[in-house]
């Protein structure tokens, strides 16, 4: 493996750069390789400046910086090119184009971190001939083959800091704040951040819920001394016996107005309630910020297991995390054997790939 | 089921609260349980005010809160008592006092939630016939059984930051820093948060370490233009061909006292490389604060779980979270079925076990 | 002075609790008084369990908590009554009965934390006799006759740190991100927020902006090569040629909703430049959350100095900051006398008040 | 003015880079000038490689960094010299050849940002004829002239939270917690987060303290059910009756080891109340990390504020702010002028200074 590429699309989410500086020590100080960055996704091969050599100096500083330096203001889908035919917009399949293009960089290994989205189109890649490999990016956590993906404990973090500041005004001034959040098809950062963050009512895709449900939860608390509610809705959530109404176009990035779920349940409540009821839409800050101790070391694990993987010349796979369940043993088996670091684990492995010494050489 | 009590033991950890919180609103709401508090651990039982029944109104607001409501402050094993002997001090076996002690209480499941030492203890008494189910805490993630356990998560956030904080005054100052994180036989604070914060050398306690390896890798940086280096140690880090040198005595607690082992590689650096080195012992800070959303989460599963063992009658149980490594998967599995919420898995039956409403009812 | 009361109005703000606490303790300690809370501002006076005395006990841990324990809940002015004379409803004049009742409860002061209304209330109050002292609170920062209030430091946190995080996206994905921030008249959230986090574009009530200028702002930095642009907006900013648009309707509280001056903004800059623009309302979570150290200490030192103003019998007062302003001064000047704290000034005495030990009793 | 020098000296401080960019925007946008950074404080001008012309590039993302892209591993005070006479060391004076390096310099202004004994220097260089202004940065907040200067929030941020992490394991473990901050002469980091953070005891140098005072008050709290304490140190806190004893050597860096006052102070505690204490050096950690919303606002006003003052050439000076002390006004004065953004004050100026848009051009 001599020359390997790396690309980011889709977008963005805390952690890329340090997937991006895994990928670029682990494969100059491990392998020995020269690696090429692609800007704004796929479109970086057809860019004729879309090409950046990446050395150290060019990942100095950005493990713990939110975005990407490669860029992902990719303009859709490359395969489909619309040209004018007749005066008539047409839509041409392009993926020959860009496999030829793909094919002129010499890449040993191509290494894509993006999401559902972007992901599909390395496997077609991967099926037309290119040896990549892929690493999954997506704050909804909805990509399948992986318990978790970086970025997604960062939103986590900002959702709930969001759940806790809403708590002091909804208890101060007697009212239900309904809190809007990511999650289209999969309602994980709902369901983790209400939980974290002691919300009353938890509105997800996968559990459509009826709205008197809703309504009597929060007069029961009432009832109880607790005039006031947290409600955390998922923008995908929808009623037994309504359909989903989003607050953002059906494209891959978010655009929060107001129109959408959250506000009718807001809505919904006050009506029913009598109680003053306010909706938040939290929109783009949960993809921003400075990536968490636990993305940054997620991030980092995946990059350089990528191009373990493409050494091993393991192509048409991604790297991904083992799931995490909640079980129970028996307590003399959990004591017998102390936990210690495994020292010829993925986790020292990837230390050692970006650099690290442990001393011992 | 119809009492059980609960008792938190050892250090304390961010998410005790939540554990406590979730075992009283599990054991009320869905079992109709009493719940019985005893404070600051075993001794709890001994201590004629030591027990406190639990309701929502002791647990309103606990989640976000570090520390625990049971106080932790326990006088050692209760099993070895001091009792004076014509004019000498003896240690006497005093654990049937205690299971009388706690038959007294007349519990159907008893929750500990405590670390290693406290564990034993639980799993002693469950051999004498106390119904007990375990929670494992730990900051330094080293109880067997479990892949991690919540406090870790939050102290990795304390442990990042330093570093994060360290990493600019080591650049203005062309500085070498010595970061002493906690981690008496286990490396894992010091091996994510330096991997997480780009720590350049990492000494834990897995990986025995030579000091002129050390003194290599930071001349090596020097050479390249890097003139400062940080270096995460754990308080149990030690050289190849000597001892451990803590900064704390042997007991459970922490006692940050300079003389450890950061302290001697730090001397060493110096010594060496003429380059200024600084130390830090972070200490206790690395067990407060609030707990991060995973800890919340991860606290409140757990509590909301170990009553479920509890109702189940499968004592000296211990409740853990399934291991999580990186793995690769084909692309096209991946992509297949994309991920959604397990509404049947312990996620959502922790969110209705502590109150949640999904509107479905 | 025998028997001081407090209450909180309007809407909530980070340091509430602080300048309560200081309140309580400061008037226990120093001066022996009995302290009364009233629940829900002016409203805890007509309602039978509006009073409560407030204790050590009632204020432990309440230091680093948003919201107020007193509650804020009030139903408006307390003066203006609706009644129905005919089937029709008028306002009269209730401001005698709200006077007796106060005097009903034989205060020796009353200690009013509120914002422009609350206070108002309180000027007539005491031109009607009651011995008031006021405690200015105002997210906006908006009041005159203090420099700064407590809760403006806390939202500068939250709308920098919503700034810094939309810094990534719009780098990342080269877009214009709009953020509405709170400021109905004007505009230091977002000056202050804005010049700490970047912002290319600043627009606040007391500067009347022009469409065209803020587009020539942002094309000029694309052709530099930076296509990508944050812009901050007072919810009271205007255009030159316009009216306010306000996201919100004319009350205390904060309402968000799309349609306000943000995004009438985002949608000209996306006409005019083709770029891709965004726009988030940031909304109720400026209000909330923990409160800032700063914010914590002047809060403090708020509470207590009011005590002391009431306890010389200054009446009809407010308690203030002094202005901060940029000066320069001789250099010899500023190097002759060292800084130290004022041992005799207020943050001494607000310490002590407090019951904090300088270890000189 | 044609060409400005900058350049940071002493210990880092939050903010540094902030003033830099201010000054770079400032003179480029406003007076068409160069700038010339300086490397290492005062060595830069004896460096041959220690100029470096500073640009838009050179300063973009910097806003947000903690430490300083000019470096400040200065070598001591640059006047002094020391030089082998005879085989034996000896220290000349230097300051001609420093003053004639500067001069060969050709600056117009020379803008210096520092601490006590960077502006000495400063003033000294003015005397002999460099065009000085200088910008103040303390952490310990010890400088005359100016209220506060940038780093000092910052710090403030992670003493509190420092606070705020030991008071739960206080309080879980009946504790007495002491923690060392920094001030060698003043005492406002111990008394502001001390006070922010609800400490019970607070040692500061400006007040000489007795142990039997600390001791007291901490049997008084667990008389009274409060088996806990917290006590704030600062380093140069001093016994009425006793020496200062310092965990630190006499230069201007930070280098916590215990044997200082704190843990004088914890020992003493512990033998006369026999209540388990720990003592926590927070150390360096309060140089480092991201500047608070504050920090990075005062350093942008001081910065470009510093600019303002040179093209005036008002040399010799120090930019400053205006003292902040709690005070009393008439609620009817407060009332009646609702306060305003000034849009001729200093910090719309400062806006516009560093390329901010209004929208009114």
């Amino acid at each position: 493996m001599k020359r390997v590429g790396v690309l980011t699309g889709g977008g963005d989410a805390p952690g890329l750069n340090a997937v991006i500086r895994a990928v670029v020590k682990t494969a100059l100080d491990v392998y020995g390789c020269e690696v090429i960055g692609y800007r704004n996704g796929y479109d970086g091969f057809l860019d004729p400046q879309g090409a950046m050599p990446l050395g150290y100096d060019s990942v100095r500083g950005i493990l713990p910086r939110g975005g990407t330096i490669l860029g992902t203001a990719n303009r859709g889908n490359p395969f489909a090119r619309k040209v004018m035919v007749d005066g008539q917009e047409k839509i041409v399949d392009a993926s020959d184009d860009v496999v030829r293009a793909i094919e002129a960089q010499k890449l040993d290994a191509l290494i894509v971190i993006g999401g559902d989205g972007t992901l599909r189109i390395a496997l077609e890649l991967f099926r037309k001939g290119v040896p990549v490999v892929g690493v999954p990016k997506t704050i909804d956590n909805d990509i399948g083959g992986t318990d978790v993906t970086f970025g997604f404990d960062t939103a986590l973090g900002t959702a709930t800091d969001a759940i806790d500041k809403l708590h002091t005004t909804a208890e101060s001034h007697q009212r239900v704040m309904v809190l809007e959040l990511m999650g289209r098809d999969a309602g994980f950062i709902a369901l983790h951040s209400g939980v974290a963050g002691g919300a009353d009512v938890i509105l997800i895709p996968e559990i459509p819920f009826r709205y008197e449900s809703v309504v009597k939860k929060i007069l029961r608390r009432k009832e109880r001394g607790r005039p006031f509610s947290i409600v955390a809705v998922s923008e995908g959530a929808k009623p037994v016996d309504g359909e989903q109404v989003f607050s953002r176009p059906g494209d891959a990035m978010y655009v929060p107005r107001l129109g959408g779920i959250a506000q009718k349940v807001g809505e919904h409540i006050e009506r029913e309630t009598g109680m003053e009821t306010r909706v938040t839409v939290l929109g783009h800050l949960q993809r921003g910020g400075m990536p968490s101790p636990f993305d940054r070391w997620l991030a980092t694990r995946y990059g350089s297991a990528a191009v373990r993987v493409a050494a091993q010349g393991w192509f048409g796979r991604m790297v991904g995390l083992d799931s995490a369940r909640v079980k129970d043993v028996p307590l003399e088996e959990a004591l017998a054997v102390p936990k210690r670091v495994n020292v010829h684990g993925d986790g020292v492995l990837t230390a050692r790939s970006v650099g690290v010494s442990f001393g011992d050489e």
